[in-house]
């Protein structure tokens, strides 16, 4: 019998805190995702219409990684009447070597935050400008806050707009913000203006028809995407992706059933079967490893579509565990 | 927060011995698996050839049920070389309600094997002839004791043989199970003299090639084979399936990708369109809830393709809960 590492929620918020080394973890996974040897199935997704849930379960054999993950993520959306949080869920590691249970991490969907936080870092050092300053975030939720935060950790932002669905959601995410970061940080209502203030655009909400117009785009700018996890999601209108300089996929067999690709293959704007073959749509691994240019000019038009990826499961859990042992807390 | 019970091994062993209350605990989630309103989405397979390894992972949501497990069986080839056994796993119990987490069930694979060991009695006891007494084994591992004694629990069982490509390991688990269950056991080499001796046959081996063939068959007998579950398993000569009067699925969706109904279907003896409109074919779930009539005489032959579903994986997480709660061992 191997010694098992069961961790809690508050353990790991404690020794895993939003930082660049979380950041290069996280982009250490996805240079990995260009290497021969990673195997990551397809997401398992159960949807439960009658509880109003569903769950999606996600994991990555990385080579060189001692572990793998398994990630479940459920999304029960009736939970918010019961006074819990919508989403939850736990990691768990296993040995690369022998499949057996390392340890279990009960985040409560933590991690999953975290991770899905730094790969928008990620996105956002590999293709926006140097200089980015200001940004935009759409969305007002716990992801909303974790972009703005992460963003700041790659990008010298000094300011920051937060438009959002319900306006008042939006003022408490500001001020959170505000303080949390120290920087400017105002609500917005029309989101047009929100895009045509910033340099760097987050969306980070679960909406199914889209909120930014590709005719509000403008030179330069970069527009991570993240809200999409799901078939029926959608952020960005599709000529956004046509409009851009450069489409760059988390990775495109998810994006192309569940991101902003999917919405732009089915309004007809994109070419499912030229995809692969598309200089202007580039996964995020081959940008950070070199195989695609990435950004050219500092007009270009840039758009991250990220779904989340069992790599950055496997990575954070690693990291985590680590992280743990390292500081001498084990269970 | 929640308080989530993490279970260990030892305490799911003590709590939870294979019973006929397993069984019938079983044999209720295959007869919720003919309603309405479950949702058991494909099983996520990640093969890992270069560590020699597969992971598989289950879940199945059960209306009536509390909760719904997700279950991950790791199985890594090379552990025996090191001491380890092959297969290990967990299974996490998750609120239907809210979707968090509420157990952690780190039995090692041990709920894997009762609850795969139960289905093959819940098979023998809907398919089998009720007088059938002498069984014939395929497979010495611990999922061949399992079975054998699972059987005894729904059929009067006298005499057992034991076949195995390994005769070492042959004789060494008739020894184990003679003891075990006081009947006579005892190993065969001759597998044709195995399958003509016997009332009930059972297959519990790795097989890739057939085990079992189609001329040994003889009227009255019922085989259950429960080792195919992947695409490259196979136990019975695709011809077995067409001698017998009645073939029963645990479910058609998977024993067509992974079970024997796929080397039946690859040899051209069954047309894969033609599965659900022929009376020959069946679910168990029809059988039991009497949908299908399932074994008409004695002499008819009758087949079980057992290829495991989440179904069973969240019966028996919530069966092992409630055990453990009700004899007071928490943690």
């Amino acid at each position: 019998m191997n010694a098992i590492s069961v961790l809690s929620e508050d353990q790991l918020r404690g020794a895993v805190p939003l930082t660049l080394d979380v950041v290069d973890c996280i982009e250490n996974a996805f240079k990995i995702l260009a290497q021969d040897g990673v195997v990551m199935p397809p997401v398992l997704s159960m949807h439960l219409p009658m509880v109003n849930g569903e769950v999606d379960i996600k994991t990555a054999y990385l080579p060189g990684f001692s572990g793998f993950a398994v990630k479940v993520s459920p999304g029960f959306f009736n939970n918010p009447a019961l006074g819990l949080a919508s989403t939850s869920g736990l990691m768990v590691l296993f040995s690369a070597q022998t499949g057996q249970v390392q340890a279990v991490l009960l985040d409560n969907g933590y991690l999953t935050d975290l991770r899905t936080a730094a790969a928008g870092a990620v996105a956002a050092r590999a293709l926006s400008r140097p200089d980015a300053h200001r940004a935009a975030i759409f969305g007002a939720g716990t992801q909303a806050l974790l972009q703005l935060q992460a963003l700041c950790l790659v990008r010298p932002i000094k300011q920051a707009t937060i438009w959002a669905r319900n306006p008042d959601q939006a003022v408490q995410a500001a001020r959170i913000a505000s303080t949390r970061l120290g920087i400017a940080v105002d609500v917005i209502t029309d989101p047009a203006k929100a895009v045509a203030g910033a340099d760097i655009i987050i969306t980070t909400t679960p909406a199914t028809q889209p909120i930014v117009m590709a005719e509000w785009l403008q030179a330069g700018q970069h527009i991570t995407a993240m809200g999409s996890d799901q078939s029926s999601k959608n952020e960005l209108e599709a000529a956004c992706l046509t409009r851009a300089d450069l489409y760059v996929a988390d990775r495109f067999s998810q994006t192309k059933t569940m991101g902003e690709l999917r919405a732009a293959i089915e309004a007809g704007v994109i070419d499912r079967d030229r995809i692969d073959h598309s200089p202007n749509l580039a996964e995020l691994s081959d940008v950070l490893t070199g195989k695609h240019h990435g950004r050219r000019t500092s007009d270009d038009i840039t758009i991250a579509d990220l779904t989340g990826t069992g790599a950055q499961d496997t990575a954070i859990a690693t990291y985590a565990l680590a992280a743990i042992h390292k500081g001498g807390h084990g269970t």
